[in-house]
């Protein structure tokens, strides 16, 4: 095993899909009115300790692209990172399902908003009437693109600048399990309660087959959802075979589990290695960012090894760890990279 | 078993299943480069006899409205049945996708678009310029939404109206397999060498658990149809199980056999109920719309049996047979509906 | 004088040119802040006798599809007249604006929407949730596009069935003033009286150069209407311009006396061809649609009158009288059409 | 007269005036099928020395967005200036119109994109397939927002990385006329002899009432512009009253006698002050800004001095002059700012 592409390359975990197998019980309602489907919310409000409103959909591009056009009208503005997935790896997909709604980026170090930047971006913002983009929502990634994660301190400052300026706060969670066990808090501490909106949810990345999930915590976006989703030709005929996923995925910490597991074989790489590579960022997930001699990186390649190498840069490479990468497969990696 | 509600509450074919179980070995190359999706084209270019490309899909009103964004501009015009999927069924998603392109209604008989309509509809269309949507396609669903099936005269004839006015036209082929063990022809025969450019080709209904396709046969509309697809949040990133379903569907004649069983469930029923109920079209396939007494109505219902009463009318209902529908659940059916 | 094609070949007042020359006074504000515009809501609160906001355009299919934008989500519906401007003159611009809200035609006679049939339309809509447009608003058109009027009456049936289902009621007035004046209301008895929530309010049809606005009275959808002009590129920047035209429009009831004029030319016509032709509709304003033998048509034509064969129809033509139709040049229209 | 706050704010020129009082000659063909509209193409021509299209239109915002619909599709990528009128002054307007297509924000000094900068980005483009958007098209804007102009060089060094890319040339010229003069060469040459294939013309700033023109110079982008219009509300009915301004503006040189004026004030003013002020930028058209000491933009201001403060800075004021701006007025201006 030696790919270390993406988390998105992984098998889906023997659990997960004996969950999906288990779903398939003769006939069963159609559209999401199914037994699995219709638990969503109360085990979703049970995890996260309050009301939520739960949409199952098939990729994390949808969720983030559906939220998009719930907090920001097609005049709208939303803030985010120059590295965000819905800004450079979506195909325009939130100004698609917005009507034409702008992503504004807004930089910051390790991959995350820097709260005095997006101070300063909304002090220029909006003394320009009709003729600009109204401020509508922030965006930020947690896990971010950079594999770190926003502390709970971080979190509150940037709340308080969407307080300030009527913002919604959108969390894409795709790898949000990884910035979970991260960080040791509960998620209730890691939404809500540090004041997000909505959350694109991913279970794809950590170990489902195809289940993400669109979660609304506040009531106020909480408009004609499944009519988006429908729209959008989100609306999955046979629903029970994602939610199946879902609550799979949640039944006795499966997520956890599998995050921590994926979180444990990038700490044990960036520790392995630390005397012979850079890391470009702190280590607080499953992503590694690291910058080797060019010859390395051909040598790793040449013995098989699947990265990526980083766009914009000559010597850097991605490493993703997953729920699936075996500690074995982690050490042989370790080994070929410091010989 | 006394579920005629719909084939979408289905369960999945067990060779389906298995060939999902079967693709998860391993990494795997993921949005779409893996072993199984890079198989499709080859294999539905055997099956067609023809060049074409294959997008697969999760929903059946992805592969519609992506072809609708295909063949229509924003400014374009697309006719279809009034009883068409796209028009009623699918909250706008083609005008979604397309950017705002109208759906004009052409009626006809048997939920078939009437070729005489048609003419005399574009007949009166193109006179007014620029204050005109600008026709732009022909949308037929095959089989209709009626559960009736074009004939290849029909079809002939519509297509010839086609090329008067250089429409585009695309099939709607959510229950294809169904319409074509109806027919008795080849797929090609079906298709393109009737004039298709472009096919919605399902697979849900008919066994699968999640797999759709848009194919595109005439190459003119073979234009940026992944950016399409993940611009509208379709790209699934683990591609290899929506692909590997697609594959198990038609291997051995996978479809045409789940396909025949639920005509001839259909078939069964409507001789079986032919002296005690009124049928309101031909039934081609595994659809069948028939009229009864509000009291035999309530009395099934009672009875535990699960099909739609059909929205607008009093004493019509809808029952639907599918692939998992067994002889003796249609001959009990019978049994209820005519005792 | 022999064009009676449409009221927007006609030129503009010589009144309202003069304003457009008397705002040309120096420097002035830029974008709606100059004081012609900025007068513009307290003069059409008097008008109105009501709170209203008032968004000057220059262009009917603009108010209209912005309108449109303000009361329907991209996932509703709009009823309107098969006839409507909105559904087969604007190609398409109400979809475009609102981000693909579909137009449900509501037949009726007189090219006025049918009570009965939108309360039939109504009950058959709603009932499959998401797979369907949410019912969101009405439009009519005063005149109606066949040169008739709603009567109180019918306005009043309209918007008891509007209310029942939460749905907006829109005006498109291009041709207001001319039916204002063949009911002898008020204005404020013509609109949200009768409750209407927005109206397109033409001006360039009845003399103005090109002066049309949209017309908020329901405050529920004055939300960022400057940001809906600004973004489809409809806020000019020397808007005193347009201003002007209207409060000239407006002041000494220039507006009604126009109309009068065009209506009276048209009841003339009307009665002096009555023994001779058939009149499609009642003539309630300033069009009449008449069918007369084609040789006569042809010798009209070849006499050089100018009007539109109504497409659709062999021997049916539209001929609309404006504010600068003269009376002579009406009676020789009645001479040639009868003698 | 104290007003430099913005072209759009001084009054019509006379001659234009005059001219659209001229075309108020009784009935005319409305929808650009007049006397005045039907010229166009050809007076276009003559003065391009090339074939092109002409759509006469009311605001440039409206030209700017059709021209990005044009060029872009909806899920393609047009790099421009960050300070670019289509970027952050049309609130959404070329993302509304085009679908969905991102403005990607290129920098360089001056208010101009810089080729080298614009290499970088697009080196880094297009590597990530379908998840990227397509790069489809560069703006600029001649003159700059920054009152400065491309030279001939810098043009051919863009047009050579567009010829590289496949990418198509949009110039924004809301204040092309001032280009012109200042670079005392052709209108071939400015555009379409250095690439340009799509241009937005102003005449609006420059001394019309409200008279704006897309010019399509590549018949590849000549497609359906006349629906894009309609489609967009911007379809003038009295169409006359636009085209008789865009020719009184060309007739005898006008455009260039009034822009030479404008930009002669701009000269006279960065001359007059240049001891006592820093220019931002070459003064090179009809726009100065300049750094000065903050109680003496009070002082400006509280003498009745209009313009506007530069956003983002403290001390930096833009002054503009424009057709109408007399050499009295500068002079006063100088006087007031260097004593």
């Amino acid at each position: 095993m030696k790919n270390f592409r993406s988390d998105n390359e992984a098998p889906v975990n023997p659990v997960i899909l004996a969950a999906i197998q288990n779903a398939n019980q003769g006939f069963s309602e159609s559209y999401g009115y199914d037994q699995w489907s219709l638990q969503l919310n109360e085990r979703f409000q049970q995890l996260f300790e309050c009301w939520c409103e739960v949409l199952p959909l098939t990729t994390g591009t949808a969720a983030n692209s559906i939220a998009t056009a719930l907090m920001a009208p097609p005049y709208g503005a939303v803030y985010c990172h120059p590295q965000a997935h819905i800004l450079v790896d979506e195909c325009g997909a939130p100004g698609f399902f917005s009507g034409g709604a702008g992503l504004i980026p807004v930089a910051g170090a390790d991959g995350k908003i820097d709260a005095n930047t997006l101070t300063e971006t909304l002090r220029n913002s909006g003394h320009h009437g009709e003729h600009e983009l109204l401020p509508s929502a922030i965006s930020i990634t947690q896990c971010s693109e950079a594999g770190t994660v926003y502390s709970l301190a971080e979190l509150k400052a940037i709340k308080a600048i969407a307080d300030k300026h009527d913002l919604a706060l959108h969390m894409d969670g795709a790898r949000f399990a990884n910035a979970l066990v991260s960080q040791n808090i509960s998620p209730a501490q890691a939404t809500w309660q540090a004041g997000v909106d909505l959350m694109s949810l991913g279970a794809t990345k950590n170990g489902a087959m195809m289940a993400e999930a669109l979660i609304i915590f506040n009531p106020k976006f909480n408009k004609e959802i499944r009519r988006w989703r429908k729209r959008s030709g989100h609306l999955v005929s046979k629903m029970r075979f994602i939610s199946a996923q879902l609550l799979a995925y949640l039944d006795n910490d499966l997520w956890l589990q599998l995050a921590r597991h994926a979180n444990q074989q990038a700490a044990d790489f960036a520790e392995g290695v630390s005397q012979k590579a850079e890391l470009l960022y702190p280590v607080s997930a499953n992503e590694v960012f690291c910058r080797l001699p060019i010859t390395k990186i051909e040598q790793l390649e040449q013995h098989g090894y699947l990265f990526h190498r980083w766009p914009g840069t000559k010597d850097v490479i991605r490493l993703v760890f997953s729920h699936a990468t075996t500690p074995e497969a982690t050490q042989q990696l370790i080994n070929a990279t410091i010989k």
